[in-house]
């Protein structure tokens, strides 16, 4: 499998879905559906939302009826990325090589903005079964595996615990609270999504739980590995920008042979638990391999 | 009936039911529960969610079985007042007479306060139905309510024209917007939700989304009037800091005898809507008598 392609295959029917999910510009108030399309359509990969879709396929669902959750997925994580980014947060002017939207259209719309992404992300989740008749209360539980990743036990504790470290209180322990919280949780949450609105029984949903937590660390150390080695044309980010914020990483804790070990021994981990399901899977297996050799 | 003594009864109700469902200030991350905590619990009037259960009531539903959606809808409130306090936004140092959030905690963790609460809201709501056999259906129905009421065609789209807004360009069409969607949509919602989840029929949900319409108009006219007029012990608020702050206000508009005849034949189109339902309803008709002679 070219992983690229199939990747590029899947962001491709994500970035059309997103495109008839959002608001177009001329919608009033035209102001911040201009922003949340800047935030949205800004050369992001897409990954999650292909997990969620290759999550499907692999206990044999329709990822077409995932497509409106998966793309709730992307909005959500869009919404994280444009809250980091705020002066409050990370502070950060540039994201994917291009100026983040508090640049373009001030703080204030830039809070709006991921507000209303987060809000869209559970507007469309809860449409998510609508169209494609999948049972409601899959469907509600698909919304609360998405909160429960978001709040405070995940993504956002992530975000606070990252916000307000201090250097000397960073150790093995906090980093992976990060990781699971800041990163993990939404991968677990894309894959789960895709398994449980796909049919997955309980045995192949708790595989490809496994496969998801392994595959999220592995991403978030490789992301870590990039930030100190990547190149800022693939990555469109400035290289040494978490040593410059004094970011505790895995590379600052490790050293970068030492994270590269433990990335790999993730991904093995990951492929492993996907032993049982056939080439349907394959699209989650290459993902794996892929994020070995990742430079971006 | 005393309003003000049936108002406090729902109050301790959703208060108590509030500090069971938010994490406790020592569950880790402790500094974001502590923020949602002082945020959460500030004094306010509970109203919102006193509709829901009154809207649940009015159609002879289980008032117990709408507490947790009606916590959501509160915790969603007070997202939308810790966003919309912060410096980027209104720049509020006070409410109801306390530090805001982001001056006691910082920006960033006010911005995650809100993020916090607005995920949380929603999981709440996504689980409103489990305790108490509530149709999967009908809870997700709720959902999406409360999400089309919190995105850019309600609250979020009624700050953004509040925040962007020119003077000059300040007409009754454009206060008619920003009301209907900045507090109006909320309003529409609870009231909704309460109905929905209490088991009402169409035509009596049709009754009370108008009784909610113009209820919510009128609160937010009486609003504009009290920031001239209003006793600050009372409010909580500066007064005078609408015109101040050069905000197009009814008051602004047509001037305060004017905006009160406005807002009691919106009271009293409220109280006809109900013309139909029995002493249920009596919190909803007592709602909008206080509201004629409200002083905070």
């Amino acid at each position: 499998m070219d992983f690229l392609a199939a990747l590029a295959e899947k962001a491709h029917l994500v970035n059309g879905a997103l495109d008839r999910y959002l608001p177009g510009e001329n919608t009033y108030p035209q102001l911040i559906h201009r922003a949340m399309r800047y935030s949205v359509f800004s050369g992001g990969k897409r990954l999650r939302p292909a997990l969620t879709l290759a999550a499907a396929e692999a206990v044999k669902g329709d990822s077409n009826a995932v497509l409106p959750a998966a793309c709730a997925i992307e909005l959500i994580h869009t919404y994280s990325l444009v809250h980091d980014d705020l002066p409050a947060m990370d502070n950060s002017d540039l994201r994917r090589g291009r100026a983040t939207t508090h640049r373009v259209f001030g703080e204030g719309i830039a809070v709006l903005v991921g507000d209303a992404l987060l809000t869209l992300g559970f507007d469309l989740l809860s449409q998510a079964g609508s169209e494609f008749s999948i049972p409601p209360a899959k469907v509600l539980q698909v919304v609360q595996e998405v909160a429960a990743a978001c709040g405070t036990m995940g993504l956002i504790g992530g975000q606070v615990i990252d916000l307000t470290l201090l250097p000397k209180e960073a150790d093995e322990k906090t980093l992976d609270y990060i990781h699971r919280t800041k990163t993990g949780a939404l991968f677990r949450a894309c894959v789960r999504t895709g398994a449980i609105l796909g049919g997955a029984d309980e045995d192949k949903l708790r595989k490809l739980t496994t496969f998801a937590e392994h595959f999220g660390l592995a991403f978030q150390i490789i992301d870590d590995i990039l930030d100190v080695e990547g190149s800022p044309e693939k990555t469109g980010k400035t290289v040494g920008s978490d040593a410059r914020n004094a970011k505790t990483t895995y590379v600052s804790l490790f050293g970068v042979d030492e994270s590269r070990v433990r990335a790999h021994k993730c991904l093995d981990s990951a492929i492993t638990a996907l032993v049982d399901f056939g080439s349907e899977a394959d699209f989650l297996r290459h993902a794996a391999y892929f994020c070995k050799t990742r430079k971006f």
